[in-house]
Formats: structure tokens, sequence, C-alpha cells
């Protein structure tokens, strides 16, 4: 890249930034606690995110919380309209064509909702394993999907986005036999680039892993 | 994104068609056939790349050709250590968290090659189904990958990249059953945003399709 570029672009970081972090005051004034889903397309984040958005509902299988989307896509807000059947409060995010979310963008599609009604809030980004990783969201906890279809060796070829993360979550975990997945390589792998990072494995298709999951994403007493 | 990064991104690309302009008359005038692989992270490029070297070696299941690779990634060489197995000539490009593969990339690691002794070359670009849509790499054709396991909706969901195509390769067809892909579904989202655009199955596992896909990828005489 050409040295305007690079400088263009910190200063782009840099005013992302700060939009991030009044994001992330405003968020815990309310008591909202906030997951950025980030992973490759087709990892399963909306799949999945539909089955947490049911369990919270009211008569759904997990804790009592009141969770709300957005969703980031390039094109089209089918994501939104099939998780908007879940009964929970969501919205599309289209970015025409742009390659990741910013906070700004965040912001203005949260324009009308109250927070204070909001106890967990899910902003799934564009699928790509790259470039949004360098975009604060005001995030409370950064969660990376890796599907087992994807190969073992992902953290160690796109080590900045699970360098970032919080919490990463195998998905598609019913298709780890057929796909001749080793979990002792991919989490070797990321520990190579993560090392602490707590780890969670589920399955959408069959609700392997997702209680576990809510219970990690439920804000504590402390924070609501 | 601001209107300086807009006109400076739009003067990056000017910069890079221009350099893949280059590129494509030195291919041209070598006879080598360059093709353009792109996908999602863990769509199986560099398995199904790994095959088709294989298979263009002497001694191959296919077609006599000399063939090569160079292979993009954000970090490691593994994927070049990987596919020099093959016996061919292959060139790992570490894009050191770039999104992308641009067309200087290429040039500068095809130093010291001799053109006129490749008939076939492949350029695996970096995983991801955004930002390298929008750069010419010099390539003869551009094929993009997608996996039974990423879903249906991708075509949609990432138009421009599948809007680039001039092949579409449906890869992990082995895996088609167990992750309930609907073939119907996702050949008709494909066609609503790249309606003639040839399709090929393919199974790296099995080698189903392989050879049908050199002898599309596979230079015609007048072209060699």
């Amino acid at each position: 890249m050409s040295s305007r570029i690079v400088e263009l672009r910190k200063g782009l970081l840099e005013r992302n930034d700060l939009s991030a972090q009044l994001l992330r005051e405003r968020f815990a004034q309310a008591g909202t606690q906030v997951v950025n889903l980030l992973s490759s397309p087709g990892s399963g984040k909306t799949t999945l995110l539909h089955r947490m958005l049911e369990a919270c509902q009211p008569g759904g299988s997990g804790p009592r919380l009141r969770a709300a989307a957005l969703v980031g896509d390039c094109a089209t807000d089918n994501d939104a309209r099939r998780l908007a059947e879940s009964g929970a409060p969501v919205r599309q995010i289209v970015t025409e064509g742009c390659c990741h979310l910013e906070a700004d963008m965040v912001s203005s599609h949260l324009e009308g909702w109250d927070l204070e009604q909001i106890d967990l809030l899910f902003v799934e980004n564009v699928g790509n394993l790259v470039c949004p990783a360098d975009y604060d969201l005001g995030e409370s906890l950064r969660m990376v999907l890796l599907a087992v279809t994807e190969g073992e060796d992902k953290p160690l070829k796109y080590p900045q986005m699970f360098h970032t993360a919080d919490l990463v979550v195998l998905t598609k975990l019913d298709l780890a036999g057929p796909a001749g997945f080793d979990q002792e390589l991919a989490l070797g792998n990321l520990r190579a680039v993560r090392p602490d990072v707590q780890v969670l494995l589920t399955s959408a298709r069959t609700g392997a892993g997702i209680p576990e999951l809510l219970t990690v994403l439920t804000p504590q007493p402390n924070q609501r």
C-alpha cells in the first residue's frame, strides 16, 4: 500500500476508535453487553445467532435475557428477516460492498432503540477473516467462530483475527467426523496465536454447546 | 468511507489495472494461461490446487501441462511448502495482513521464472470473498470456489465476487449430504447474480470433477 493510503487508513482507524469509545460508554451506562461476532463467510454465524435469540425469548430454553441483533452484510437483508422470526428485535446493516462494519454504522442503526431494554446485543459482522479485525465496534466481547469444515490451519493463516478474540467458538461440530476435522491440531494452532483464549464447541444443528455459550455471554450482575 | 479514501482507493485500483494489463500482455506473449483462484477462507482452494498440480506432473492422471502456482496468504508459507510436494514450481506471497493480492505482488514473485516454460499458472488469492474481487491480476480466467459447507446464500451476500467469476467450482461435494446442501437453491442464487457462468462440481477428497476441471483450464492450441 502507498504511504498516503497507509496514513489515511490510520486516521480512519483512529476516528473509528473514538466512535467506538463513545459507543462503549453508552452501552456500559445502559447495562448492555455487546458481542461482536466474527468469522469467514459460511461459518455459521447467523444460524448460531438464530438459536441463541430463540433460546433467550420467553418460553425458550436459555436465560431470561432481552437479546437483540444487528447483522452486517455486503448485500441483502435476508439475514435480518430470517433472524426476526425468533421474535427478537433485529436490524440489517447493508454495507454495500464494504468489507467490514464500523462503529458509526452500529451507532446509526441503534436509532430509536432503548438500550436500557436490551441486556445482550449481538453485532454480526461481515463474513471476512481479515479486515473486520481492525475495527472496534465498542463491544464488550469479541467472539470469533471457526467452522470445523474450514480446516485446522485458519488461526495460523489469519492471526490478526484470532489474536484479538476474547472467545473462540468452534461451529458445525456435527460435521467434524465427515470433514475429518483434527480438533487437537486446530486447538494447538489457535493456542500458538492466542494462548489463553476460552474455547467452546457447538453445533447449531444438534444444539450442543449453546447453553454453555449463553452462560458465558450472560452479563454478570454487576454489569447489569 | 470518506471521500478522500474513496478517491485514493480509486487511484490505487487504476494503478493496479495498469500493472495487470502489462502482466496480461506478458502472459499472452509467453503463452501462459493464468487462473486467479478466489474463495472464502477454508473453501478448499489449496487442496484442490494440490490435486490439479499433481495430476499435471509427469506420470499424473491429467493433461501434460507444465503447471506452476503462486499462493497468497496473510501469514505463513505453509501452503507453498505443502503444494511443492506435488513437484510443481510453487512460490508463496505473504501479504503481511493485506486482505488481497495485487498485480505488483504477482510480478515481483515471478522474477527468475521463465514463463515460456509454464503453460498454466495458478494464482491462489487470499481467502476473502470481498476485497480481492476488485483487483485484476492479469489473469486469463477468474475461478471462484464455493464449498457446499458454506451454505447456499453466499452468491447473494457476496455478489461482487460471484459477478466477476468466469467459472464457479463447487467444492467438498463429498460433504453435501452431511451438510444438507441444497444444490438447486445454491445454483439458483448463483444464476441470480451471474446468469450464464459455467459451474463444475468437485471433491478433492474423492477426485470427482477434477479431470473435467483440468479440461476446462487447459489452454487451447491457439493460445499456446
